[in-house]
C-alpha cells in the first residue's frame, strides 16, 4: 500500500519548527470548585516536522483538540492549562513529534466591587495560555492583557494639571508546568500598577473616587512597566515580561515601555 | 440643589440620534430546553438625546445591562434577543428616550456531523443580535457571518480546472420582535449556498467528499449571494440583506456581491 | 461562438445591488498646484447586476482602475474624487451598469505648526472618498476620521479634576459631485470640536499649552458631536453625518455619540 | 534649577529594554535612481532606559524622526533603512541610550507583467524595515508579507482534484547593516514558492495560465515554507525566518508552517 503523501520525503529536507492549525475557534469548558466555565477561545496547535517527512497529518491535530475538550469537561478541577496539556498528551499518541505547543486565547470575566458604592461589576480581560511539550517535559507561558490608565507626571508638574489616557498593560510568565499561578493574581498585579483601576460600572461617587485616585498617582508608562515587574516578583521560578502601551490623549501616536526579569 | 451636568441645556441644541456605550464586553448566560449557554459578547447600547439636554447618564445604561444579565439567567428559555429586550425595558425605567437600540455580538458554536465519517465537530460562527425600541415598539435585526468557499465556474469552463477560495457569507434579517427566527436556520441558509460547506474536523474520506462536492458545484460570489437570498425566502415578514466576499486565490484583492429583498 | 459564462442567465433571477472588487491596494498619484502626491489606497469598485446576467466581468473593473490611474497623473489638478469619476467613466465604456460606485480609502498627511514653539509637525488622518454614478449623474461622499480628546465636564464639576481620554471624530458629507469641499476643511471642523487638538510633535511649552486648553474646554462626546455638526453648517447642499467615540480612561468600554443634519 | 521629571530617580530601579513611541504615522520620501517614492508608514522608535532614570524625553524621539525625514529627502539614493539609520544617529546626539531600534512598516507597490497578455499590473506588499543600534553597531531586519496560494497535493492524489486557497508568506532577514539586500528580491523568493503567483489584473488568457500553473504545482504549507527558506539561501550572512499561513477553503481555521535557517 502506498504511503500517505504526508509521510513521503520532501524535495527540500528542511526541519520545520512549527507546523499545525491556527485561528481555530471552538467551545471549551473548564471547571473550578464545582462550577463550570465556558469559553470560545482561539486555539493554535503546532508540532515540529523533521526534514525527512513531507507533511503533518493535520486532522490528527484537530482530533486531539476535540477529544481533549470532550473528555476534559468531566473533571472537578479543570483549567485551560490542563486542557492544553491534555491536547498535547493525546496528540503524542497519534502523531510523532519532538516539540509541540498549544496556545489558547480567550476572554476572562472577573466579578469585582466598585470602590465606593460597592456594586458588583463584571470586568473582561484578554488572556493567553501556552503549553509546550519539549522532549517529554511540559512548560507553560501565561499572559494577561489588562486596561488601565496613565496620568502624566511631567505635565502635572509643569502646569499643575495632567493629561490622562487609557493604557494597556501586558504581563507574561514563562514557568514549569506545575508552578501554580493564578491568572487573576496576574491581572491584579497589572491593575495595581496603573494610575488607577478602571471599571465597567461606576456610579457618580465611584467616578469621583477613581478620578481622585488617578490625580494622586501620576505615572509615566515607564513607571507602570516597572511596577508590573516589581509586583510580579512574588511569582518564583518565572521568566517575566511586562509591556505597557499608553494611548496618548495629546498625540495621535502611542508611547510604550517594555522590560523583563527572571525571578 | 443643582441639576446634574447632563440634564442642563447644551450650547448647540442639536438632537443626537445615538448616544451610549460601545465595545463593552461582559459575561452573558442564555438558556434553552434546560441547558445554559455562556457568552462573552461585545455590547453596544444607545439612546437618542433631545437638543434640550447636554448629556446621557451613561452609568444608567451600564446598570441596565448588568441588571438584565443578572435577572435574565433565571428563565427557562432565554435568548440573546430576550436579553436585548430586557436591557431596553430596564433602561426605559431609568432614563427617558424615544428610541433605544442594543447590539450584542458574539460567537455561536454549533455541533454538526462530518459528511462521511460521521464524526462530531464544533463549528463557530459570528452572530449579531440587534433589538430596537421605537415609540414603544420592539423590532430586531439578526445577522450571521459564515465561512464557506467559491469555485470559479469561468476558470472551470475555459480550462477544465477551477480556482477555489475561502469565502465569507453574511445574512441579515430585520423583522418584528416576535417573529420567531432561529440563528441556526440562518446559518444553514448561508452554508447551503456555498460551493460546499466547510468543517473544522475532516478525516481523509470526508475531505475527499467535500472536495468532490466543491468541483461539482462551481459558483461565482454572485451565485452564492443570489442563493442566500433565495434560501431566505422562507422567512416571512423580513427585510433581508445578503453579502458574500470571496478571498480570491489568484488575486491579492477580494471580490464581493451584495443584494437585498423583502419577504 | 459560446457566450461568456458571465453573460448567461443565472438560475436565480435576482438583481444584485453591488458586485465588484474590494480590498484592492495600488499606487495612486494626485496633483495640486504643480505638486504631486502619492497614495497607496484601498479601493472598492462595484456595479449593479441585473437578474438576467450570471456575473460581472471582474477584470474590466480592475482594468478601469489601472487605466484611470495611469492617465490621470498627467493632469495639473487631480484629486482622489476626480480619479473616482474617471474610473467610473472608463468602466461605463467597458461594461454595462445602471449604478456604479468607487470607494478610495487612504491616509492624508497634513503639515501644521505646534501651538507655542511653532515647529512644523506632520499629522496623519484617515480619509474616504466615495463617488457614485446613478443613471448618468455623479455624486460623492467624503469622510474623515480625526483623533482628538474629551475632558469630562461632569467629573470636573463634582471633583474639580477631570478624566481625559483620546477620542475619535468622524465627519461624512454626501453631496453633488461638483460641490467643492476640501478634505482639509473637514479635518479642521473635527479638530476644532475636541477639548483640544492633538499633535505628533510637542515640546514642553507646547504640551503645557495643550493641557491648559483641554482643562479650560471640558466636553462630553455629546458636545463634540454637536460641535462637529455645527462646524459643518458652512458646507451647503450636503447631508452631513458626525460620530464621536471616546476611549474612556476610567472604563474598559468606549462611549459614543452620533447625529446627522441636512444643510 | 530643578531637574526635569524624566531625569530623576525612579522608585523601582529596573532597567527598561524598550521605551519610546509607536503607531506614529507620517509622510516619508525615499529616492532611487533619480525617482522619488512616497510612503505613509507606521513608525516605532524605542531606546533602553537605565534603572537610574525615571523617563525618556519622548519629544526628542519624535524630533529625530521629523528631522531625519526632512533632511533625508535631498539624497540621490535614499532607502527606508537609510532613513532608519539616520533617525537613530540623530537621536544619539539628543538623548543617551545603549541600544535603540526603529521599525518602519509600509506598503511597497511593484509593477509587474501579467503572464500571458503582458499587461502591466501594480502589486502591493506589506514590508517592515527594522534598524538597531547596539553599542555603536548598526544591524537591520527586513521583512516582507506576500500573498499567494496553496493547492493541496493530498486531496489532488486521493481524488484527482485539489482544494485551493489563498496563502500568506512571510520572509524575514536579520543581517549587518551594510549587507545589500533588495526587498524586491525577497518578495520574489516568496512569490516563487507558492503553487502560483497571484496578480491584481488578469485577462482570461492570464487566468487560464495561472490556474493551470497552480494545478501542476500542488503544495502543502510545509512545502511553501521549505521553498522560501531554500530560495533565501542566496542571501549570505543572514538569519532567515519563514512562515506561511494558508486560509483553508475546506476549513474554518488556517494552517501554518514556520522555520528558520542561518546562511
Amino acid at each position: 500500500m502506498k504511503k500517505d503523501m504526508q509521510d513521503r520525503k520532501p524535495v527540500v529536507r528542511q526541519t520545520l519548527e512549527k507546523v499545525g492549525v491556527t485561528n481555530l475557534k471552538t467551545l471549551v469548558e473548564t471547571s473550578w470548585g464545582g462550577r463550570t466555565y465556558k469559553f470560545v477561545p482561539k486555539i493554535q496547535l503546532t508540532i515540529d516536522l523533521p526534514g525527512s517527512r513531507k507533511g503533518v497529518h493535520m486532522s490528527r491535530l484537530v482530533e486531539s483538540i476535540s477529544e481533549a475538550i470532550e473528555e476534559g469537561s468531566r473533571e472537578t478541577h479543570y483549567s485551560l492549562e490542563a486542557l492544553g496539556k491534555d491536547i498535547l498528551s493525546k496528540l503524542r499518541r497519534k502523531h510523532p513529534f519532538k516539540s509541540g505547543e498549544v496556545i489558547i486565547e480567550t476572554d476572562l470575566v472577573v466579578q469585582v466591587k466598585t470602590p465606593v458604592s460597592g456594586r458588583t461589576t463584571a470586568e473582561s480581560h484578554e488572556i493567553k495560555v501556552k503549553v509546550r511539550l519539549d522532549k517529554g517535559t511540559f512548560t507553560k507561558t501565561l499572559s494577561v492583557k489588562v486596561l488601565g490608565n496613565t496620568v502624566c507626571p511631567h505635565a502635572m508638574e509643569i502646569t499643575g494639571i495632567p493629561h490622562i489616557q487609557r493604557a494597556i498593560g501586558f504581563l507574561e510568565m514563562e514557568t514549569r508546568f506545575d508552578n501554580r499561578i493564578d491568572l487573576k493574581d496576574m491581572i491584579d498585579v497589572v491593575e495595581n500598577s496603573f494610575s488607577s483601576k478602571v471599571y465597567t460600572l461606576l456610579k457618580s461617587e465611584d467616578e469621583a473616587s477613581v478620578v481622585k485616585r488617578m490625580h494622586e498617582n501620576p505615572k509615566f508608562v515607564e513607571d507602570v512597566c516597572r511596577d508590573i515587574l516589581y509586583g510580579a516578583r512574588a511569582f518564583k521560578g518565572c521568566i517575566v515580561k511586562a509591556k505597557v502601551v499608553s494611548e496618548e490623549s495629546i498625540h495621535r501616536h502611542d508611547v510604550l515601555a517594555e522590560a523583563s526579569a527572571k525571578y
